[in-house]
């Protein structure tokens, strides 16, 4: 106890923490001998004095080491991973992953559920009937060395030190903080065991960093307690302005990446695939250079051995393939309601955390983790931002059940448009690159 | 909850919060709603962005009505107390109220127990037999109305939530903040009922304010505080750069208040409690000018009428009053041990807390709330800041009970004493003035 009080003084005032220090905080937290009140005070103290390089490392290790973590070694080759800060319409495990090992790249997978506009990549993958994201450590290695890739969900006992403090930090407002941030999303993904790790960044009103500088600070951040765990890095600083593709909702975006993956996807995201994916071929060591890597993977698209691994995964983990090559197979909402244009004009902006909290409303994401998800609930857009429409046009189809009315969320999402009379400027996805 | 979360974001982000909002929350505090890991958040938050004026006063106000207040209305005429910050050989209350009242001031005190280098005016109240400070509110009104003095200990209910906010402050490292330590302070004296009270904040290396900055900045604070709550208010800023008189230990102590009564005590001590006194009678209406107030405190001394007072009021709450004029009654320490000078020079520091905290190791203060106090423990100095000394003289003599070897204490002592070779300037009690 009484140490505890001279390391919030340390902190406090301004001095840097040992890493001894920080891996005998962390290890009593999380066992239960550093009470809650020391710790949230410790978080604001970080918050106002934040913490350095060695220090946000040293939490991350700490963090890692707090419960369980995944040994790769029995995966031939270099393993590789993807990490996205989240965002509207974000699908892209769901396509990356088999895009890459078609490759020839070694995907093994952690993914989370989620509170959110929608549920999380394993909430996704349960859209195919008979999917199971609950794999023995066996189970989970020998697939990928099969199949070149396989998805669980995260074990209970991952970075258990993390589950706690996000949870404390979230009701003291100490989240916001760059250090913590890194080190709380890096705790999980260094212990998944991957040898390089992607970032994908978001930033924009529907990401988490609404700011350039503020998303470049946390991709810095986190490549470096990345590289400082000896893992090979990329961050990427991609688009979250509007929402990402077309369709927001579980069964909508599966559907949306299996278009992808057959050369009929959105643009947005099509390009955000190929971005990820050729990053990822590089730091594998199956391309030494970007457009090689995006060349390679567009043959795999257009070959049509990309949407073939999809159907490969699906199966190794138990369900229905043919709902890759049939997605008509997939349920449907109950009822379909129509945003339409009110003016002429061109689609100026889309508030994208908004639009997220509209497909909510819909039923497509929970607000608490006891909520369940409609997993056919959803916005699939008909424009987006820079398209021009005129009176009357349809903007956005909402999916939903019959028993859920769309007011609410018609109108927050209506609110979220704006139709503008000039035209946009040109989009780009990709923001920043960081190494 | 989620109200909590955003009170703590408010001032986090440096926004003042609402008089209401200090007082939900802390009413929510005490009884429970509001959890420790929240409060300690918005502890530190307030470490780092600080509270106005008006924010302080709230949280102090907030924290004085968590509990019973008590009223004084039945005490005819203005009501003055005194509040010392603390520190080393502070008998000042025992000698201060006895000497006031003899002058016609009223004094309804209510005093603590404390850890420390000593214990509180309770425990040496207490050393006269058969002392009790556990009155009846009507008790204490009626001896005050009668004798002009009465103090109390404080009950159970005294601003309970600056009880538990302070306990938590403790182990957090959020101590050191001065609207903290002003709203502490000033709940329970607000709490107490006088009309106008006196602060007597202490400075130096005995002090809780060790440069005369901060010292002042927290007077300030205090002052505007009791103003802000309706009160009369002065403060002076008094030296505690060494022990305050020649005794520290409880027993000891009150002999010396005894001995300023009878116009015989140390010469710092005597002029602080004229100090002290002429400003309290100047807020009870007594006297308009200090140097009058002073003149009527020493004709109280010369007359013998506060030595009385003294008497007065030990017998009023059931203490042996013959202590008083015969104290030579007192027990005395089994042992004394002598610290010697090892040089020939002048005494140039003695480092005040130090000397405290040797004095505790004789067993006349606690370390923990469950300690006993040995009440004949303690230090008598012989020579103070300023003096000569020869190789040999004892500077001080240390009391204690056979069963505890002075080794620990007196090698403590030893060092905090320091011999040198030149003069030293002239040293003054008073230190700054705040009206």
């Amino acid at each position: 106890m009484i140490r505890m009080n001279d390391l919030i003084r340390k902190k406090r005032d301004g001095l840097a923490l040992g890493a001894d220090e920080i891996r005998d905080m962390i290890a009593s937290y999380t066992c239960g001998d550093i009470p809650d009140y020391q710790m949230s005070a410790m978080m604001m103290a970080i918050y106002f004095n934040g913490m350095n390089r060695d220090e946000t490392l040293a939490l991350t290790l700490a963090m890692r080491d707090s419960g369980d973590t995944l040994d790769l070694s029995g995966i031939s080759g270099i393993k590789v991973d993807k990490h996205s800060t989240g965002g509207v319409g974000d699908k892209t495990s769901i396509a990356l992953a088999p895009l890459v090992a078609a490759a020839g790249a070694k995907v093994a997978k952690m993914s989370g559920r989620g509170l959110g506009h929608t549920g999380g990549t394993i909430d996704k993958l349960e859209c195919f009937p008979g999917f199971s994201t609950e794999l023995s450590e066996k189970a989970f290695i020998d697939q990928v060395n099969k199949t070149g890739l396989a998805i669980m969900g995260q074990t209970k006992d991952l970075a258990p030190a993390d589950k706690k403090l996000y949870a404390l930090r979230d009701v003291t407002a100490t989240v916001e903080q760059i250090s913590l941030i890194a080190s709380s999303v890096m705790s999980k993904k260094l212990a998944c065991g991957a040898d390089g790790i992607v970032l994908d960044v978001k930033c924009g009103s529907g990401a988490f960093m609404k700011d350039i500088s503020s998303a470049r600070a946390l991709a810095r951040e986190m490549t470096e307690i990345g590289k400082g765990a000896g893992k090979k890095m990329r961050a990427l600083i991609t688009d979250m302005d509007e929402p990402l593709g077309y369709a927001v909702g579980n069964i909508l975006e599966v559907k949306e990446a299996i278009e992808t993956l057959k050369g009929k996807g959105p643009e947005d995201f099509t390009k955000l695939c190929l971005l990820l994916g050729s990053r990822m071929l590089m730091l594998s060591g199956i391309c030494d250079d970007e457009d090689k890597a995006s060349e390679l993977l567009m043959k795999k698209i257009e070959d049509g051995s990309a949407l073939e691994k999809l159907a490969d995964f699906v199966k190794a983990q138990g369900g229905d393939e043919r709902y890759v090559y049939e997605p008509d197979r997939f349920k449907e909402a109950e009822k379909v309601t129509e945003l339409k244009a009110w003016d002429n004009g061109y689609i100026e902006k889309i508030i994208c955390d908004e639009a997220g909290f509209s497909s909510m409303l819909l039923g497509a994401g929970r607000a608490k983790k006891e909520d369940k998800i409609d997993s056919c609930a959803g916005i699939v857009f008909e424009k987006k931002k820079g398209d021009e429409v005129k009176t009357g046009d349809v903007i956005a189809r909402l999916y939903h059940g019959s028993a859920v009315g769309a007011g609410a969320s018609l109108a927050r999402l209506k609110a979220a448009v704006t139709i503008g009379t000039d035209k946009v400027p040109d989009k780009k996805i990709l923001i920043d690159e960081i190494e």
